[in-house]
């Protein structure tokens, strides 16, 4: 790992931490009753990951003159909606995976009931963090309720979850694994960068949120695209799970559609396109390392 | 029926239609890839029911001068949470249901995975449809969407399923009961309340709202006590499921604890001090209504 990256690490390392806190303080305390799901919630919740979401949010609130602290609730809120898909996806009429970052998944250990309400509640609960951020006006949070809600739901990520699982039975064409991802993965990826820019008062009409989608678009695309590569080539032990899932469970994934070189170099250069959308603003150099800090992850 | 029940049925279901109406132009067209979980969303929206919930959003917002319009939204997105929790209610993890409202539940029809995310898809939608209100101030749609938030997740009806769960393998008190019944069906309809004062600009520290509250806790807390009655005493065709299932599942409900006829005397009461909560303002009629029709009913 080259010096850039071990910055950018230890900066998404501070984000992520900051994220955590803020999103462990919104619970407060537990009654007896409802400690078990909490509990459920919390496990998923703080059980690492990259934070790349929470990471986008921030950088673009920054990069567009806004506070870290504008940032956060909506930040809090996009890690709730992804942990609790996450915790949906592995669910047994779902993935059925037993695994997930090296430790047992959320029905694994509480059982499949509290995985599913723990899912729902952190959906639910996402949407009023979201709504409370106080460092920005009343319209600014409620534009970013109505893209969460928009991203999440059918016509984002849960449309690429239906996707996926109609890709389980039939092929899919390149040009529908890209739309799968844009929604699965993608729509969330888009909505932090632009609420990253909401927080900062940028107009959802704004230029500058074009380029901020742009990128997103962009760097989302060539993280799956990665993702894709290194259920090939990764290493077991660095990724945490199992390699060759993705043909085993005959996925519609990019290398079924062309060689790895192929994909390394579309990857590059879709993560050089995202780059351009950004260079022009000051401060965009975390971004940029950001892209190929993704491009070139081994995990 | 008499004739002060015919009326408020006629008025519910002309409610109910908005309501649907409203929800069905949200969705505009599908596009092939998410037409089966969009269809399996409206299949459990468009089930029929009594609408209890966007009647009181509808009746509260009248009652304290505000207009039709700025209820809908609201009405539209606590229908739409209602809805999603009952389709994972129905999921074979929770309580494994086939039938509901007379017809097969959502993944009898659409399978598991499909019901399960077309659940999601409906909380994360509502609360997009309930930030959408353009005819209350900013502030008080975000208001809205945190009480939403609030009252449907874990410290609100997700908390009641959970206690539901527990108490299939432990019996509870009466006063845990009436905690799990104020969070499982309760936080949403004491929500409907709120949302329908709110959408007519009263403030949530006003001596209406908690009138409006108080009144919601009452009518909800019958209506379970009365779901109760209706499970041992009810006609199977007209309640449209059979009778007898609580005492079967061992289910911790309100006639565990009492006779039929202290139950009946229960409900009664509570019905009267809800009623009395709202009597003193001009236009309450239908909501005195409302309470006796629902301690009456027969389904």
């Amino acid at each position: 790992m080259n010096n850039r990256y071990e910055i950018i690490a230890a900066e998404m390392k501070k984000y992520a931490e900051k994220t955590e806190k803020y999103i462990a303080d919104t619970f407060g305390e537990s009654d007896d009753d409802i400690k078990e799901v909490e509990d459920a919630m919390k496990y998923s919740l703080f059980a690492g990951g990259k934070r790349i979401r929470p990471y986008l949010v921030f950088s673009f609130c920054r990069l567009f003159g806004g506070d870290d602290k504008a940032a956060l609730p909506f930040a809090a809120a996009i890690e709730m909606i992804h942990t609790f898909s996450l915790i949906h996806d592995d669910l047994p009429c779902m993935d059925n995976d037993d695994m997930r970052r090296g430790k047992p998944t959320n029905h694994k250990v509480y059982g499949e009931a509290t995985a599913l309400l723990a899912g729902d509640a952190l959906a639910l609960r996402a949407f009023g963090v979201c709504a409370s951020n106080e460092c920005v006006s009343p319209e600014i949070a409620l534009e970013a309720v109505k893209e969460l809600s928009f991203a999440s739901s059918e016509r984002g990520m849960v449309g690429g979850q239906i996707m996926d699982m109609y890709g389980e039975t039939h092929t899919l064409s390149l040009d529908n694994i890209k739309k799968l991802q844009g929604l699965k993965t993608g729509a969330l990826i888009r909505a932090s960068a632009k609420l990253g820019a909401l927080a900062a008062g940028v107009d959802i009409d704004d230029d500058r949120m074009r380029d901020a989608v742009d990128y997103a678009d962009g760097i989302g695309l060539a993280f799956q695209i990665k993702d894709d590569i290194l259920d090939v080539l990764g290493d077991e032990k660095i990724l945490g799970k199992p390699i060759g899932s993705d043909a085993e469970n005959s996925k519609n994934t990019f290398v079924k559609h062309m060689s790895i070189e192929e994909a390394q170099t579309y990857a590059k250069s879709v993560t050089e396109s995202a780059k351009k959308k950004i260079e022009r603003y000051d401060g965009c150099e975390n971004l940029l390392t950001l892209a190929d800090y993704l491009l070139e992850r081994q995990a």
